[in-house]
């Protein structure tokens, strides 16, 4: 298959440097950024066979696939929007990972449908940042608008889900930011998850964070969390050192 | 008055450069630390005189004799412990601020005896930190151990506390450590109390946080926290350049 194939209209692919995954992009869609990135990179490296994991709000499947070398196990990508779990299926093809990624294109409302309570080890999530006010600007293209802002599901809702599937003892590792960390906190508690480990993204050395990993812990005891070193994206106009490397390794590209 | 009129065996004076205040402190009790000038550097200028101000738990005086010159009005120190209350009293006179300044020897379960509900636009806190359990290591200096470990107070209480004297929109700045975050936040909530910025501190560059500032205000929307950038401490077994310019200002000292 070349891939001319497996492309449609307005297509493109994209490769993260320090991984060997190939990503389907489109200018249609919100394509994966940085928050993806450095998302499954806070992600803990876990070489179990046995793993269940689930990429909630998958969008085109960039986390996911970023935890390919990383995760082992069986990865549920879950996306609701047709056209996006579509570009999601074709790089699971394009990768040769079909026998362990499995796309589940519905809403998450209906997540009982797929995956079983209690079953899963690990869930990843990059969900809609920006609360949906009536009166907030929208980007006027759909696809953008369901994957920005809390239009087809919300925080609360999230974090339900992400509780519901996993199993005690399971993770949640979620991307949001820090101007919704007391919200994130109060519902996580209110849904069995407890946050166990933080990293704070700041644009620039002396910028406020504007990114936060968290990892939380389904039943896990409320003591213990770690704070872990800052990222500091750019310096002088150029990715940090820090970040190069999340981006493309120890090669000098 | 000398300095010899106003110490007592085994005190010394120190002085924070960066401010003209003098401490009076002692080998026998807790000394003011790095905590305490961290978090009065942490609380935002106010020089409106019609403040009414506490410092909960406040020891030897440390944190609000440090924030004599950003903030103005009236500044109440509670301390349960007589011996470091005396010393926050002297080091009072040392300072020419009887004026403004007022010890409270008291137990803050007592709070309600020297403070109104609802009346104060400030309470700061370097609280004893570590959870007791009976099988905890504790210093078996009372003093030390009443100033590091939940023995006559707890983060419930002094955040229960806090909410009760301070109005409306008032604000209370906390010096804690990161791996309580989570019931800090728990409590927090649990007595009106809204975290809205946040500084994280880590020792060395690449080391987790090992100490957290907040400012809560109470009766605030949950919306809107800020995390601002985080400060290391040393670098090369030496302070860093952030932190000797809030140790000794400006100087090259």
């Amino acid at each position: 298959m070349t891939n001319d194939d497996i492309l449609r209209s307005n297509e493109r692919i994209d490769q993260l440097y320090s991984s060997d995954i190939k990503i389907i992009q489109s200018d249609d869609t919100l394509s994966f950024s940085l928050d993806a990135v450095l998302l499954a990179n806070f992600v803990k490296s876990n070489l179990s066979e046995k793993l269940k994991v689930l990429d909630l709000c998958s969008g085109n499947g960039a986390v996911g696939l970023f935890l390919s070398s990383k995760i082992k196990g069986s990865i549920y990508l879950l996306e609701l929007q047709n056209k996006l779990s579509d570009m999601s299926y074709r790089s699971i093809k394009l990768n040769h990972l079909t026998d362990r990624y499995h796309v589940i294109n519905d809403d998450l409302k209906n997540i009982s449908k797929h995956l079983n309570n209690d079953s899963l080890d690990l869930v990843v999530c990059n969900p809609p940042y920006f609360i949906n006010h009536d009166n907030s600007t929208k980007n006027q293209n759909d696809n953008l608008t369901l994957a920005r802002h809390e239009v087809s599901t919300n925080l609360s809702e999230v974090l339900k889900v992400s509780s519901q599937v996993l199993k005690m003892r399971g993770k949640l590792v979620l991307v949001h930011r820090p101007e919704r960390l007391t919200e994130i906190f109060t519902e996580m508690l209110k849904n069995r998850l407890v946050p166990k480990r933080m990293q704070f993204i700041h644009s620039h050395h002396g910028d406020d964070a504007n990114m936060i990993l968290i990892e939380a812990i389904k039943d896990g005891k409320t003591s213990g969390l770690k704070i872990i070193p800052p990222i500091i994206v750019y310096k002088n106009g150029e990715y940090t050192p820090a970040v190069r490397r999340i981006l493309y390794g120890n090669s000098k590209r």
